[in-house]
């Protein structure tokens, strides 16, 4: 994979080939994102829709696409931004192919299950699992953005038997593009993923339900929101065909966050019932230095 | 009350004099607001701090200040913007120094109680109960802005035995400062507002306590959040001191809302541990709807 003409003053010059499946809001600002920083290989966008590698070469993301398996023959690295639910069914497929020396890995919000199914349906697959946490509830190419990772975390798993190779080239691939790389086993970054982001992705929607749904008469209530409203259900407009792989793949943290978080919301309520004013106000004062300790953080 | 001499062509002539009590972010923004558009009247903040009267007087929101309630003498107006549980004090201890015609409103985010024990304790005063849909997590005059209510709603109450010339004052001063303004029994705001913004309060508080509490070893899950965790939390930034009275005071719907918001979590948790994926999908789209519904309104 090193190649010696080339040598190594370029970011990741050893990836000539650089190949994209599936280029959405993630995929696409990794394309402009590593053009930006310079990298100098060719960068190949392959998936199902042409009308969306056309998008994505339009806005100079990838350079060139194809929509059959052939396109990321020639791949030294190949990024997966699709649902998590197909991931490694893509792989599979992609693996017919390309050279045993490619290099795979993913952009999924959720890891342990991919890591897993790919050792036991492709052991001899190089695969690295990573997660860029950055985003939006804006999906697609077109929403795509050259900085977008800039200074995010973005996790690369890591494990027994891990191709300490192939996890340096998929670390050095994010530290390009501006991330700060953090190395953990698949199932320490579900844990810690489901609290930080899938309990809010989940309690997001279920606030919009109670607020706006028809039981509540809510198309009344919600027309009283104010930027509190708009801001604490924002990521519920996050597409299904993403989140819904993604919380079914961490069901088990997931559920048990939202037990206990449905926990603290009847703990509250009573406390009201009661009229505890001086408990409310406790927990209040409680979350809001909770609230400030990680304004700077995140 | 009408100034004949002075003609009905600024806004709110017949204000010659408002005062404003507590002058944070809400009072501080009222006055910048109504400069801005052109109030001809003398406006004089009140309040028990003096530093904070004088940081409004330094950023043009008030013309003069002074800390005893004789300062609200003259007023034509009064407007209180303290937290809701103490509106009703700080009305009876003006409403010895102020004439009988004079005007009291407020800014408070709960009504019913506000109205309840004001006509209960206070039967001759002249109020009418406001509550401007705008803000911030950032309290104090420090935030203040001539736009916060550009566009937003403001709704004022009524109800039986409402003085209806005193109701059209206050309705004025909202409209000079661009709100749209609404008039609403106060027990139907309150059912309102428990939906739209008093359970997202407290959901934010809830999510803060789970994802960054000591049990949850939170503090290491909320370094991996991003916008979504940061978003979904805000709110829980708001001073205890404001939101501990409002929540007391709407208890009853907040409670029976929290109460739903958890048999909504609970119902995901089932079908997440029974490995529903089709219910789960089924739910989060729904939510993406009503939320994309909201989208434009709020």
């Amino acid at each position: 994979m090193t190649d010696d003409t080339t040598g190594q003053s370029a970011p990741l010059a050893d990836v000539r080939t650089l190949a994209l499946y599936g280029v959405g809001l993630i995929n696409g600002s990794l394309g402009l994102a590593l053009r930006a920083r310079g990298f100098a290989g060719r960068i190949v966008g392959v998936g199902r829709r042409e009308r969306t590698l056309r998008a994505a070469a339009d806005r100079g993301a990838i350079d060139s696409y194809g929509t059959g398996p052939s396109a990321a023959a020639d791949a030294d690295l190949v990024v997966v931004g699709t649902p998590v639910d197909i991931t490694v069914d893509v792989i599979a497929e992609l693996t017919q192919n390309t050279r045993p020396s490619t290099i795979y890995s993913d952009v999924g919000s959720v890891k342990a299950g991919i890591v897993t199914e790919c050792a036991a349906r492709l052991p001899d697959a190089r695969f690295v699992g990573a997660h860029p946490i950055a985003g939006s509830e804006r999906a697609g190419v077109e929403h795509a953005s050259a900085d977008l990772f800039d200074g995010a975390k973005c996790v690369v798993t890591t494990g027994p038997g891990a191709d300490e190779e192939a996890g340096g080239v998929v670390r050095r691939l994010w530290e390009t593009v501006g991330s700060q790389v953090i190395t953990l086993p698949a199932d320490v970054h579900d844990v810690l993923l489901a609290a930080s982001s899938h309990l809010p992705h989940v309690v997001a929607t279920a606030l919009t339900h109670v607020v706006c749904g028809k039981a509540a008469d809510g198309a009344q209530a919600a027309e009283f929101g104010g930027g509190g409203l708009r801001d604490t259900t924002r990521v519920a407009l996050g597409s299904s065909e993403i989140w819904t792989p993604i919380v079914v793949a961490n069901a088990e943290p997931v559920a048990a966050l939202a037990e206990r978080m449905a926990d603290e919301l009847l703990q509250l309520a009573g406390r009201l019932r009661r009229g505890d004013a001086g408990a409310v106000d406790a927990w209040l004062e409680r979350g809001r230095e909770l609230r400030a300790e990680i304004t700077d953080g995140i």
